[in-house]
This record gives C-alpha cells, structure tokens and sequence, in this order.
C-alpha cells in the first residue's frame, strides 16, 4: 500500500503554535462545562444585588416547565438534567470573572460586600427533576429548585437554556424514531446545528429519543455511544472513477463498507456498488426520488445475490418525509437524519420557564403566582402524579401539591439536598431505555405525527384551592 | 441598608467540591473552543484513513458556500470566521483522543502509522475567506481552504456548524435592527438558544447584525460589549406589593432603573413607576396588546413630567411584528428580541456546504464538481467580484476564477497561508460596523422583509466554460 509518510510532516512538528502536549491524560469533557458562572442574563446578577441589598434573600422555590406544547407535539421527552447538575456544581464565580462584575457601571452603588458574598457563592439548594428519558407534557415542572433567591436567580438562564434545548430535541427525534418503525435512525447533524456545542447536545438528546448512534466522533467520544458513518461525496469525486473510488475504500474498510452511491448516478452508482461482492456492508441513497430509487436499488442488490446489503437513506429527511416513504413501499433498512432533527426545524424553540411559586417568610411559606396576561402561574411546590392502567399504560397525570398521596408514580425524583448530590446519574444508554420504556408506555394515539388530541393532565383539588386562594388575596 | 452577612457563608466555603479557585488568573474563553480536535463527522475521519492508505493526500480546495437563500431571507452577513480561525489554529490530536480512535472497530483494518500521522498533525493550508459583516448571496464561496485531501475534509463539520449558524443568526438580525428602524435591539435570547454555548455564539452575531447588546453577561465579557438588562418577573413578585418592588429596586439601582411593569396590570404598574420620579431610566412592557399599552404608558409617563423615560417592549417579539407595532404608532424605544433571534425561528438552519472543487494532479489543477440531482456544484478556485455604482451602492455580483480581473471588490481575502495567520481578525466592533456599512450598500428593495426578488449573481464567462468543459468531459 501507498502511504504518506510521516516524516513529510518532520518540518511541522517544530512550529510550535498554540500547540496542545500529548499528554496521554483525559481531556476534558465538552459536554459538561467547567464553570458558566456568567453564563446567565444580566438581569438575574443586578436582581441578585437587589436581594443582597436589600436583605430578600428568602428562601425560595422555583419551578422549570412549559407552559404550551409546541405546534404539532403532543407529548415531550425530559432531557438536559445530567449537564444542569454539572452546571451546578461547578458553579464558582472566579476572580476575573468578579473583577468584571465588579466594574460594570450598573454596580457602580452596588455594596462591595455583595462581591466577597459571590467569592464564596455556591449553589447549596435543593433540586427535585424528572428524570432524563421521561415523557412529560405541558404545565409539568421538570426542575423544581428550593434555594435562597439568589442561587435560585443565577441559574435560571442556563437552566432553561440547557433543559430548553435537549428536551425539544430528545422530543423531535422521538417522532422521527417512532416514524421509521422499528429501522434505525442516525444523528447526522452536526454540521447545521446551531454551533458544534449544539451538535454535541443533539447527538445526546436524539440518542435519549431512540436514535441509535451519531455521526459525531466527539459526542460518541463523550457519551461511550456508536458513532457511525463511512464516506461522503467528496471521496468518490476525488477520483476520476466512481467504480475505483469503490474498490479503494473497499479495500481499506473490507468489513465496513458503505457506499455513497449518487454522485453521478444512482443506478449505475447501485451497479458499480455490486462489484463489490458479498463483503459489501450497505449503499447509502442521499438525493432524487428516494423510494423509487431504494426500490430500484434494493432489485440491483438481490439480482446480484446481494440480500444482504442495507440500504441507508439520507437527505434533508423528517418523521413525516420517512412516514410517507415506508408509507410507500421504500426498501429502507435506516435513516441518516440531520438539520430536520437536530434544530427540530418545525418548532425550533421550547417555551420552557421558570417561575417563582413559594417563598419562606417568618417560616411561614407564601405561594406566589404570576398575573401577567396569558402568562398565569399555578403557585406552590408542585409533584406529578402519573396514573397508569392495570397493564401498566399512562392513564392520566395530576399536577399537585408535594404532599398529597395518589396510587400513581410521582415524576419528580430528589436530584440535590443542600447543594450535594443524592442521585445516581444514569448514563446515556439508561436513559434512552427510560424514554422507549416511557414511549411504550404511551397510549399510540398520542404517538401519531399529527395528533390533535392532548393527553390528560388535570390539577388536584388541592392546587385549586392553593391557587384560587392565592388570586383571591391578591384580589382583595 | 440591610445586607446578607457574608459570614452565613462561613460553613459553605469548608465544603470543596469541584471547587475552582480564585486564582485571578483570566478564564479561558467558551467562544474559541480550545480543541474540538474530534467535534467531526465519523465519515471525515474514515475518508482521512482511506486517503492516508491510498496515497490520495493530494493538495484540494473545497469551497464552503450555501446553495439556496434559506426562505424569507434576500441576503446573509458573513459571521463565524473568528471562531473558525482559532479551531482551525488549535487543531490537534491529543494522545488521549487518538487513542479512542485506534479502538474503534472501524479502524482495525487500518494500518497503525495512520495515527502517528494524526499525532504530528496540524492544519498548513490555505484559507480565504469573506470578511465577517460581509452581505453575501446563495452560492458565493464564503470560505475557500486549499490544503492536503486529508486537512481539508477533517476540518468540514466544525467550519460548517460554526459559519452556518453564526451567519443564519447575523442574517436574522439584520433583519430584526432593520425593523426597529434606528431603535436599539437588544439580544434576550440565551434560554432558548440550542445550549447555553449557542446562546453565546447567538450574541455574538446578534451583535454583528446590529444589535446594541446582550443580556448574556458571558457573552458581554468576551465580546465586550454591553451587557443589558434589569429585572424580571420574579423581583416584583418576591415582594408582596409591586411598588415596594420597585422602590427597592430604585433605592439599589438609582441610575439604572428600568421597571418591568407588566407582572399584575400594566397600567397600575406605569402609574407605580411614575412615583419613582425623574431619575427613572425606564419601564419594560413583556406582555399583553404591547402596541395599545405603550400608547397608554407613554401617556402616564408624559402626564407625570416622565417625557425622558424610555418605554423598552419585549416577548415573542420578531421583525414582523415589530414592523407592525411601529406602523400603528407604538410609543416604543428599544427591542428585547430573544427565541426568535436568537433559533430564527421561522428559518431555523442555513444549509451551507462545504464542496470539493479542485484537485492538484501530478502539477495540474483538475477542477471538481457533483453531478448528483439538484445538488451539481460548480468547479474551479472562486472569487466574488462585487460590482459598485458611484455611489458605492452594491449593483451586482460576478462569481468567477479567481485570476479574472474586473473593476469590482474581490470579497475572498487571504486569511491563512501554511497554516499562518495573515489575517488581523477584526473586533466584533469593527465587524459589526462592516456589516453597517455593507446593508448601506444594499439596495433598499433588497431589505423589505418580504423581499421576493434576488440580488443580481452572475457566473462569469471563463468560469461557465470551465463548468461545462468539466461537464462534457464527465460525459464523454
């Protein structure tokens, strides 16, 4: 064989910008970040020095839900908790990051005593989640935090934006999964997620949703999960022949072969392909009419006794695409599903927030809601009562108060006392047999692509109570 | 005034876990990723074996550049080459990595010298690229990188992720200022961006686009640029009566009081707001009919002596409807624009590509393009030549070879030679001014939201020649 060598490369090993020691030690992880202690919107850091200031550091209690489903979703897949908890316990605001703070002109009559309170700052709450793989609906809480007012307020923003984001992607792939029935579906979507930080949160989410690898070697790397991928156009067009293009990476990758084979043309590409024999792994359809092509293909492959080679399909595909293709005969054995998944490009944003609903005062808890046009809050702690029926399929939810007793399941699970974790963080693979196990729990009409119906979740007598209680005194 | 005692703290600060210390030291910064070595494509990497093993590391260009204008969208700007730069500058194969890779079953048939390659691996190629705030159209090349087979395809999926969502989110931006018409925007978006990271990478090119500033603190101190924002819901409703809340805030903040209005009733919120007497900055309105209510507030404000205090809207908010709330007159000063920007939302991914389009053979450059159904590209190195009136006004733009001389702007400029930075990468200041300048330069019928017809891109002469001789070829 041909092979460059490596001392082509001797000139270079003596420059040494910016360069990285091998040191052999792990590297760290990108998934979950060192410390984003700023990472948060300005105003969560000037309300924070107005507690400060003005001694309001009650504790309190916040809750992280959605208040409507997105367009065309009827149910959700909880994700993000595993890097929040990362978030929060790295949570330090350094020196530099203080002399920042310090030096804005907003705190210019901010106390200097609210900066030596920040060195020492760590989040010392409590935390109660969902676990990640859950199926969860709207009015929900999936985070609930009892904290002081300021470590409550800090972490909102990258909450919501972490939570926010994997729950709305771990929640798209599911559908496209639950579309493809049964063949796999592969995150192909790094490369038009928003940022490679983005991609790496959506390898992760859609694994979570029923996705059985990803294109993304540093995901895979980080998540112990498959990554997956062979050749791409570039490959078969550096070649002045297809047919050789073929055979070279066969020979490099004689058991892992797949080809792309519409660069020119399909057809004849399913031909070349063929020349391969019976080591040929798969063919790879990524433009044209590709359930006439897959049809086309799949005969070329069994004419030449080739059953035995998959056919994977790719191509700006989503659920309803890959529906109407199995819908029509397409011999598709699995899916490569990028910037459709990856952005949930129909509904790309989850309304996720995080509201105040009680707070201590003079040991007494105070509910709080929210009055704001459309944008009501229900006040007071809150738990999840899931009923299920005798064979173990959701019947219904009831929102409630912590401490009222159901034969249901309760959703939200102690994640941190006192700022220390009491929870066992499951890994990825755990989690995604959580949310199949949850999805088979799921009645199948709320698993169609387009249903219009809303699972049942009801509020306890109690949390009316609370509630209507709470506007009263308002009112009053 | 009253204040937490930092001394509460006391037991806290015994308690080390994960704790990062104070060392005063600068925090590395999240924008420039120090080493995404592996944020790839699988398929990058199996293509790189397949190169190495049969001598096919010839000297390439790929072009990165979109092929279509994304929906409602009659032009981009530029964003995404600063951070694209340092991974590029960063890139290399730590031992650690290069481990995981050698156990891939993937690559067991691949010969062991291929990762003593990746261990002295850095990027030497060429780059050219459209400077950052550069408007550009569908097909011009906005990155061009000339360098080994093998570098080129490994760096694909991290400058497609970095420039596709930077530009789509600069682009959406420009938009959303355009419609503010001289009022300031303001990026709120980082809870709904996909990750707290493109929450990061959202202000950044929010800014570019136009935007006056950020509510990411983080953002603002690695940009520095100004960090905006003041209070939420959740300070008015820490208190049991709103003016007290507000007060309060006033008494810490006395010369950045911006209120937020809205959290009972808006109008009985303006009312409150009056009594905190000339030194208030400013109300914010979140809820509710905004462009009836601020109407109404402006009208409290003047009654009460408030003409200088500044009426701030924002929720849900977006270019249209923004355009709408100023043709009926809404008394509003700035723009708080988050989930739309920041996903945007209605075009919610850029599908750039990143294309092969010459080869070095043997000291002849071979151009290279893709034959696939609708998806042909066109072959050759590329410059833009951007055609101007007297007026400096944008008239039309010619792709062609990049040794054809026209009297026009050439927008490619040189940004790395070997592997060297030739570039002074501009401040996000500086950018931000490019972008201004560039939208001046921009027919006006060119920004209407609606815009339906396209900015004038030709191909030039030798460029089409080149483009069916390397067609016909194929063919023949």
């Amino acid at each position: 064989m041909m092979r460059i060598k490596a001392v082509t490369r001797s000139l270079h090993s003596k420059i040494t910008i910016d360069m990285k020691k091998n040191t052999g030690k792990p590297e760290p992880l990108f998934l979950n970040d060192a410390n984003m202690c700023i990472s948060t919107d300005l105003y969560q850091l000037t309300m924070v020095a107005g507690y400060f200031e003005r001694g309001m550091d009650h504790k309190s209690t916040f809750e992280l839900f959605v208040r409507n489903l997105p367009e065309r979703r009827s149910y959700l897949i909880a994700a993000g908790l595993e890097q929040a908890i990362h978030y929060l316990k790295n949570l330090r605001f350094t020196a530099e990051y203080l002399k920042y703070l310090k030096d804005l002109p907003v705190f210019k009559n901010v106390s200097r005593e609210l900066f030596d309170y920040l060195r020492e700052f760590y989040f010392s709450g409590d935390v109660y989640a969902v676990p990640e793989g859950t199926v969860i609906f709207a009015n929900e809480p999936i985070i609930r935090v009892t904290a002081s007012m300021i470590e409550a307020q800090i972490i909102e923003t990258y909450l919501l934006s972490m939570i926010n984001y994997q729950t709305l992607i771990a929640s798209k792939a599911s559908r496209v999964v639950h579309a493809a029935d049964g063949r796999g579906v592969i995150d192909f979507g790094t490369r038009r997620a928003h940022g490679p930080h983005a991609g790496l949160l959506a390898a992760r989410a859609c694994f979570i949703g029923g996705c059985v690898g990803t294109s993304n070697v540093l995901a895979a790397y980080e998540l112990g999960i498959p990554p997956i991928g062979t050749v791409a156009h570039s490959w078969v067009m550096a070649y002045d022949d297809e047919y050789e293009s073929f055979k070279d990476f066969h020979t490099v990758f004689p058991d892992n072969t797949v080809l792309l084979i519409d660069t020119y043309d399909t057809i004849k590409g399913a031909q070349l392909a063929t020349k391969m024999g019976k080591k040929l792994k798969g063919v790879r359809l990524d433009s044209g009419n590709i359930t006439l092509l897959s049809k086309k293909v799949r005969k070329i492959l069994d004419n030449a006794g080739l059953e035995q080679v998959k056919i994977t399909a790719s191509g700006d595909l989503n659920e309803h695409k890959i529906s109407q293709m199995l819908a029509k005969g397409a011999c598709i054995d699995s899916f490569g599903v990028g910037t459709e998944m990856v952005t949930s490009k129909d509904t790309p944003a989850l309304g996720g927030v995080y509201k105040l609903v009680e707070q201590e005062r003079e040991g007494r808890l105070v509910p709080k809601m929210k009055f704001s046009k459309d944008k009501v809050t229900c006040p007071s702690k809150k738990q999840v009562y899931r009923f299920l029926d005798k064979k173990g399929i959701f019947k219904k939810d009831t929102i409630g108060l912590v401490d009222e007793e159901f034969d249901a399941e309760e959703l939200l699970q102690p994640v941190m006392k006192k700022g220390k974790l009491v929870y066992k963080i499951p890994t990825v693979q755990q989690i995604q047999k959580t949310a199949e196990r949850n999805i088979s729990q799921l009645p199948d009409k709320f698993k169609d692509l387009d249903c219009k119906i809303a699972y049942p979740v009801t509020l306890s007598k109690r949390l009316r109570q609370v509630r209507d209680n709470t506007r009263n005194n308002r009112n009053a």
